[in-house]
């Protein structure tokens, strides 16, 4: 028997959360690593096909450029690979770039930052065009406050006071390189962006609840390094919808 | 006993229609109507309220600017009619305005216009987070094809090749006073207005099924004119996808 000649493929793909249990696969409930490998085995003609993300994203969150890797047959051309993956994957996922990297490539270990969004429409009537995609808060917002607590994490900080009680992960220290906002007039859609080495569970929703509860006079601005330095998860604000969030960009070097 | 005395409200709705099997009520199905309809009776401690709106739209098909009349107990103040609305109504409808107007206004018989748009994005890869609102071409688009298309319905024509034969309307005559497409560059979305006098049973998926079909390269533009004066369905491209379409706003006096 011969041995079956395999390439290593890295895919960014994108796909609307809202109706995934999460990106990882689990007994019951549909994920997107079920999605796609679902897909895969069936182009594979039955044989399974481990699939392996950047990272897992929550129920509701949502990605434009989320990473993965695998290993599939080098006899098969990248560009049908690519179209027979984009057909028969279900209308929420949407690959959107294919290609053989290295054999030692790792969407994880790789990965040195993320950029993810979270998006809150700041208007007193919801809009159900954009409910999936963004958290309505019928409260009005002041910017410079939003700035102003943003810029407290931006840095390397410990992030106990914004990670899940849940996490088992010891080390709780991430940096944070980009924290901001840019609004939208038009729409009163204001997009907060987060660049960091990493992030903890829940770290940007728990952030995201802490930071309207300021940017709405619910809380001081003052409040926020004193979160920050409490190393306490109830110092902080709620962990607040998923659907707002959404992982952009996973950087490789 | 007392008369009860009522005022006429006007609202302006708008709705996702991915998940309503059209506005109309029916006997099984969730509808714009059936949902509205359910939110009055409630706010009015189960006595039903009837709704009239300017027009009825297909499944899947949304809407930004409805319009919809009904009467209600002059003894509620309007403010607290509307927040009460937009609470109870589910997350893929919103009333956006509620005003009190003359006993006689009818949100259909005074209707002098309406604008829709439909909505195509002409990328080779579908987009998860547009695909419930926008129409995925992925054949090329010529735009100057499109446009002279659209030229030639405009005016006042009987635009019986372009109006499903399942209609009970004899006069298939209408005015379309604006048929034109914008193209965004950055995300490939092309949104297609049309404004008319009235618009046939399904009138404008027909005419966008044929512009798609000249404007890709599958019929030739000079086509449009004598499909127009065939005054025949078959001679006209097929009814697309109702979720590209939105009726955008009625107009009035």
């Amino acid at each position: 028997m011969e041995a079956i000649e395999t390439v290593r493929y890295k895919a960014i793909i994108a796909y609307d959360g809202t109706h995934f249990s999460g990106f990882q696969i689990q007994p019951n409930g549909r994920t997107v690593q079920g999605e796609l490998e679902r897909v895969l085995k069936k182009i594979n003609k039955g044989t399974f096909v481990r699939i392996h993300p950047a990272g897992r994203t929550d129920a509701g969150v949502h990605a434009r450029g989320m990473v993965i890797h695998f290993d599939y047959l080098s006899s098969i051309p990248t560009e049908g690979l690519f179209k027979a993956m984009n057909i028969l994957t279900s209308a929420d996922i949407s690959i959107n770039r294919l290609e053989i990297v290295e054999n030692d490539f790792h969407a994880r270990y790789h990965a040195i930052s993320k950029t993810y969004t979270y998006r809150v429409h700041n208007e007193a009537i919801r809009d159900p065009f954009i409910r999936n995609f963004t958290l309505h808060h019928p409260y009005s917002l002041n910017r410079e406050k939003a700035e102003q607590a943003l810029r407290v994490i931006v840095g390397k900080h410990d992030f106990t006071s914004f990670c899940s009680t849940k996490t088992d992960k010891e080390d709780k220290v991430r940096t944070v390189y980009e924290a901001s906002v840019d609004v939208d007039e038009s729409t009163n859609i204001w997009t907060f962006t987060f660049h960091g080495d990493g992030f903890l569970y829940n770290m940007i929703r728990i952030i995201m609840g802490t930071v309207l509860e300021i940017a709405d006079g619910r809380r001081e601005v003052s409040e926020m390094k004193e979160i920050l330095n409490a190393k306490d998860r109830n110092a902080a604000g709620p962990t607040i919808s998923p659907h707002g969030l959404r992982l952009e960009k996973v950087h490789y070097a």
